[in-house]
C-alpha cells in the first residue's frame, strides 16, 4: 500500500467531495496500517471469549468487555437493554438405517426443536427446492425432508447465498404443512471436509414444528447417490437441543460525540453475537472489531467529525435481529436525525468498497467519497446495500450502506466450526477497517448529507 | 485421452520392452476408459459398506463382498485368516479450561487408551518435536504434551508427512518417557475446516500407556495463541475409546493363474481396511477397486498373462499391519517365486507413475514398460517405492513398486472424516486402474523378470 504517492494522486484530482478529507483519510489509513488495533480485539472476541450465541455467557461476556474496551479509549459508550431468545445446542447424531448403515455428520439448525426422545426414524424424500416439495404432495407426508440444493458463490446470484438461505430458514415451515417429521438441509457453504454449517430456522403459528438439521455436502451427495438407485432410504435423527426463556441482554452503543451537530447521528454497526459452532471470527467478530477501532482510532487521531459517529454492538442478528429491533424501537423519535448507517457484516477480507441504498444521487456522493479509497483498492460502490441490524432503520429513510469485503472465502467458513481467527489476514482487517473509518468520518464530516431514502408507511416486517 | 493416435506413437518407437505389449495395453486402456468398473467398486465399497476399520463390521463386510465379487469374475478367489486388533471409537472431548474457557475439537488416535473416567485435566506444554520435548526434560511431568509441528505438502520432502507422521506414531511414548500424562497432536494434514485426521499412535513396552488425540489445526494454532501469553494453559481431554481382545478377520486373495508359469506371482495389493471417521475412499478404497478391476478386466479381455497375476486385499494396513505380516508369513516357501508386487495405496487422483525399488536394471526396465502409459501420462518413473503391505517382501528380495498419484490433495482428506466418495474424480480412477492393468499385465507377461533386490538376511521389524 503506497499510500503517500497514491494520496497524492487523489489530492491532485478535481474532486469536491473527497479533496477537504483528503488529508484525513491519509492520516486514519497510515494509523491503520502501522498501529491499529483492530486485530487484538479480534483476537479477544474469538481466542478469549469464543463462541458468542444470544444468551450465552460468551454473548454476554462480550458485552461486558466491548463496553470497558470503548469506555476505557474515553468514548460515551452504554448498554441498551435487549431481551433474546436463548437456545442451546445438544446431541445432534444421524445415520442412514435402511437399505446400508451409514453415519452422517449433521448440525442442529438454531432454533430448531429437539426430537423426541430416542430421535426420529423415516424414509427420505429428497427435493432441490419449494417448488419440488410442493409436487410432492402426499409423498412427504410422515418423511424426513432432504433439501438438497448446492449453493456456489457469493451472496447474490442464481447460485448464491441468497438463492438457497431461505430453504433453511422455512424449509421447516413448508415441510411441516405436507405433514414432514423432520428435514435435513444440505449445508449451505462452498468447501466442505465434511463440515455442517448451522444457521436460523423458523416456525410459524399454526403449522406444527418439526426438527431440522444441517448435513454435510458429503452426506447430502451419500444420500442422493443412495436415493438414485430407487430403494427407500431410512435415517434416524436424534436433536436434544433445546429453546429456553428469553433473557435480558444488550446492544453496546457508543459515541465519539459530533463536533458541531452532534443530534445528527452517523451510524456504524456490526454484531456481536455468533453461531456457537465457530468463535465468530468472520461473522461478526470482524464487523465488531472495524466498528470499535474506527471510534479508537478517530478519537486517537482527534478526528472529531461534524456530526456524533455512533458505533453499535448489536445483539441477536443471528437468530432474532432483536437488537436491531430493539435500537430502532428505542430510538424512533432520533431517526429522522441518523443521517446514514454503515453496517459492516459480510466478513474480513480485502475490502473492494461499499454498497449504498440512498435517495437520487446518493451513490454518486459515496462513489466520490470512495475515491479516497483508492490506495486500498476499496473503490466499488455498487446501488443496494445495507446488512440485516441496520435493515430496521430502512423505514424512517435512513441511507444504508454495507462495507463490502471479498466474498471467494466467505461462505468457506460461515456459520460452521471453521470460523476461527486463523481465517482472517491481519492485514486485510487493518484494510477493512481503514476503508469503514474513512468512510464513515467523510459522511459525518461533509457540509451536507446523502440524500435520504423515501419513508416507508410502516415497518415491514 | 487420445488412445489411438498416441498409441501409434507408441509403436511407432524402436522400444523392445513395451513394444511386445502394446497392443495388449492398447485394449486395456480404450476398456477401462469406456467400460471400466472401478468406480462401482469404490462406490460399493464406501457408500455400502462405509468405514472399515479393522475388526469391524464394515471391515468383515468388504472381506465377504470382494470375495464374492471376484469369484462372480470367474477368479480364483479366497480368504487367508489374519487375526487382527480391535480398537473403539469412543466419546472425544476437549476443552481449554483455563485462562479461558473454549472447546477443541479433537479426535482419538487410533490405538490410544482411555482417558480415566471424566478425562485427564492438566497444563499444556508446546513443542515442534522430539528435540524440543527432550530439552523440556522435568517440565513435561504432569502434563499434556502438544506437538504442534504443520506439515506442508506431499508425502515426502522436509515438510511432507513423512516429516511429522512420527510424532503420530511414537509422541505418546516419548512424552510418557517424561512423565507427560497425555498427548495431543495437530492433525497431520494440509487443509482443516475444523478437520481433525486420526491415525495410528503405538505404546512401548515398560513405558507408560498414555492418551493421545489428535486435535484441528485451527484448535492447534488457538492453543498456541493462549500459550504464546505467557499465562498457563490447562486443557481437559476425555477420550473411552478402547482396545478389546483381537478378532479373526482376513486377507482376500485373488489369482489369474499363469498361462505358463503359474508358481510366478505378480502381485498387485491395496488394502481392505480403512479409518472409521470416514469411508475410506481414497485410503484405501480407491486401491482396492483398482486392484479389483485390473484383474476383472484382464480376465474380461482374455489377457491371461505369462505368470500369475494375484491380487492381495490387504486387511489391517492402518493399524497393525497384520494382513501384511499373515501374507509374508503364509506364503515364506513362495517368496522367491514372486517375481515382483505393486501396491496401490496413494489416494484416486491422476496417475502419474511408478515409484521402484528393484536390483540394478530394474528401474530402466520399469521405465521402458511406462512408456506404454503416455496416453495417461503417467510416465513418471522414480527410485524407491512399495507401500507398507508389500514392504514385508522386501527381505526376501522381491523388486517393489508403488502406482504414483498427484498427492496434491491427499492429505487434505487423508485419515479423516472427508475421506468420502466425491473427492474420487471417476475418469481419474480410470486412469489409475489403467496405468496398474497395464503395468501388471507387461510384468506379468514380459519373458524375463525384473532383477530382484538383495535379500535381507532377517526381516526388519
Amino acid at each position: 500500500m503506497k499510500v503517500t504517492l497514491a494520496l497524492l494522486a487523489v489530492l491532485a484530482a478535481p474532486v469536491e467531495t473527497s479533496a477537504p478529507y483528503a488529508e484525513a483519510a491519509g492520516r486514519i489509513l497510515e494509523a491503520e496500517r502501522t498501529d491499529g488495533q483492530a486485530w487484538a480485539i479480534l483476537q479477544h472476541l474469538t481466542d478469549r471469549i469464543g463462541p458468542r450465541l444470544s444468551g450465552s455467557p460468551g454473548a454476554e461476556a462480550s458485552v461486558v468487555w466491548t463496553l470497558e474496551r470503548l469506555r476505557s479509549w474515553g468514548l460515551d459508550a452504554r448498554t441498551e437493554p435487549v431481551i433474546v431468545p436463548r437456545w442451546v445446542r445438544g446431541i445432534e447424531t444421524a445415520e442412514v438405517v435402511a437399505p446400508v448403515s451409514q453415519r452422517l455428520v449433521v448440525t442442529a439448525l438454531g432454533g430448531s426443536d429437539p426430537t423426541p426422545p430416542g430421535g426420529v426414524t423415516a424414509e427420505v424424500v429428497e427435493v432441490r427446492g419449494f417448488d419440488e416439495l410442493k409436487s410432492r404432495g402426499e409423498a412427504v407426508r410422515g418423511k424426513i425432508v432432504l433439501f438438497n440444493r448446492a449453493m456456489r458463490a457469493g451472496f447474490g446470484g442464481p447460485e448464491g447465498y441468497g438463492s438457497v438461505a431461505s430453504l433453511r430458514t422455512r424449509g421447516a415451515i413448508e415441510a411441516a404443512k405436507l405433514g414432514a417429521v423432520a428435514t435435513l438441509l444440505r449445508s449451505i457453504g462452498t468447501a466442505s471436509l465434511r463440515t455442517p454449517h448451522t444457521g436460523l430456522m423458523n416456525y410459524e403459528e399454526g403449522v406444527p414444528r418439526i426438527p431440522g438439521a444441517a448435513v454435510s455436502a458429503e452426506d447430502a451427495d451419500l444420500l442422493h447417490r443412495l436415493l438414485a438407485s430407487g430403494e427407500p432410504v431410512r435415517v434416524r435423527l436424534e436433536l436434544t437441543c433445546r429453546s429456553e426463556p428469553d433473557v435480558p441482554s444488550a446492544n453496546v452503543v457508543a459515541d465519539l460525540r459530533g463536533r458541531e451537530k452532534p443530534e445528527d447521528v452517523v451510524l456504524i454497526g456490526a454484531h456481536l453475537d455468533s453461531w456457537d459452532l465457530g468463535t465468530g471470527a468472520i461473522d461478526d467478530g470482524a464487523g465488531v472489531a472495524m466498528v470499535m477501532e474506527t471510534l479508537r482510532l478517530l478519537k486517537a487521531l482527534g478526528l472529531r467529525p461534524r456530526r456524533t459517529l455512533r458505533g453499535v454492538l448489536f445483539m441477536n442478528e443471528e437468530n432474532g435481529l432483536r437488537g436491531a429491533i430493539a435500537y430502532a424501537e428505542r430510538h424512533k423519535d432520533a431517526l429522522a436525525r441518523h443521517v446514514v448507517a454503515i453496517e459492516a457484516d459480510s466478513g474480513a477480507a480485502r475490502p473492494t468498497g461499499f454498497g449504498v441504498s440512498a435517495g437520487p444521487g446518493g451513490l454518486e456522493r459515496v462513489r466520490e467519497i470512495a475515491r479516497l479509497l483508492e490506495p486500498l483498492g476499496a473503490t466499488e460502490v455498487t446501488p443496494g446495500g445495507g446488512g440485516a441490524d441496520i435493515s430496521r432503520l430502512r423505514p424512517a429513510g435512513v441511507p444504508l450502506l454495507g462495507l463490502l469485503l471479498d466474498p471467494t472465502r466467505y461462505f468457506d467458513y460461515h456459520h460452521s466450526p471453521a470460523d476461527t481467527l486463523d481465517k482472517v489476514d491481519p492485514a486485510e482487517l487493518a484494510r477493512g477497517t481503514a476503508a469503514l473509518a474513512v468512510m464513515a468520518y467523510a459522511l459525518a464530516e461533509m457540509p451536507d448529507v446523502l440524500p435520504r431514502l423515501e419513508p416507508a408507511p410502516r415497518e415491514a416486517r
